[in-house]
């Protein structure tokens, strides 16, 4: 927001907190927070992880996930990242998480998905895909807290029908931990 | 938008489709989903609904709901729409439904929800606040298809445990139906 000199934060009259506005136009740029999808994709009981190409947290490992964009559905946005980040065609089992990162304006809305059909590769932001069991989970070297967070929640859930979908954890309820402290 | 003449639509370097872009220094304002978070309320056994004070749909009945703030968790901003509309304070029970309405670029993140205390009250953007049994509930009369959608999912969900939320029903999966159709 900084490369732009044309907009301000003040209050629009009739609202109650600072919104970034055009100091020419008075166009209101209003600051939501962005949802991200993606999906605990498990084959033969093994979960298909990618490691990342791309900042932040290049090398790490994560699920496929990412920024949903208009025009989609939740669902539509996280086949569409498995589709882009590990070459896969997903089926949707259920809402497995939505987790809230207050700290970056974050909302994950995560499923449990297996392969629509046999098969995963890297993709243009992942340097590698591939299916670990339980025991070869890379803790480590995970990208974000919420990985840790959804990878426990799939366990949990066992393979049996979803319930109600996993919120955040009791030591973060709100999604501010920094990024070092919470992996 | 078009009151602002900054900015044009462009694909930039590395993406795959238009983004609005400011033309004198490049900031890229991505333009992403919302979401919406609100709660069905209920107190023994009746369902409280705001009527609208302000468009869209100024005069019809909706539950408490809302656009998310930067900041908030959903449940936060799920519990600050019913206070901010209604004057309720709300414990909330779980998610209760996720809906994509890809139509208008909406995600809603929907609770069970009951009074964390009693009382309630029209806030500023209600004409008035009220409590309906099920069968005095005004279908004729509410705001939005998806709160015809989320009052059958809390009846269908009955009292016990909450299972996987419910997401966009088969007559209209992306939520792409013009008002009139849906309601």
């Amino acid at each position: 927001m900084s490369a732009s000199s044309h907009f301000i934060r003040r209050i629009p009259e009739g609202e109650d907190r600072e919104r970034l506005t055009c100091a020419e136009c008075g166009y209101i740029a209003y600051e939501n927070p962005k949802i991200v999808t993606g999906s605990v994709v498990s084959v033969d009981g093994r979960i298909l992880l990618c490691r990342r190409a791309i900042n932040p947290r290049a090398g790490f490992w994560t699920i496929p996930a990412g920024y949903m964009e208009l025009g989609e559905t939740v669902e539509e946005a996280a086949k569409r990242e498995a589709r882009e980040e590990a070459c896969a065609e997903l089926a949707l089992d259920g809402i497995l998480a939505v987790y809230s990162i207050a700290r970056i304006g974050q909302v994950q809305v995560l499923f449990r998905a297996t392969l629509a059909r046999p098969g995963f590769a890297a993709g243009a932001e992942s340097l590698e895909v591939r299916l670990f069991s339980w025991d070869e989970i890379p803790w480590e070297d995970l990208a974000f807290p919420s990985v840790h967070w959804v990878l426990k929640a799939w366990r949990e859930a066992g393979q049996g029908p979803l319930g109600a979908p996993r919120t955040n954890p009791p030591e973060d309820l709100r999604g501010i931990r920094p990024l070092a402290e919470g992996v």
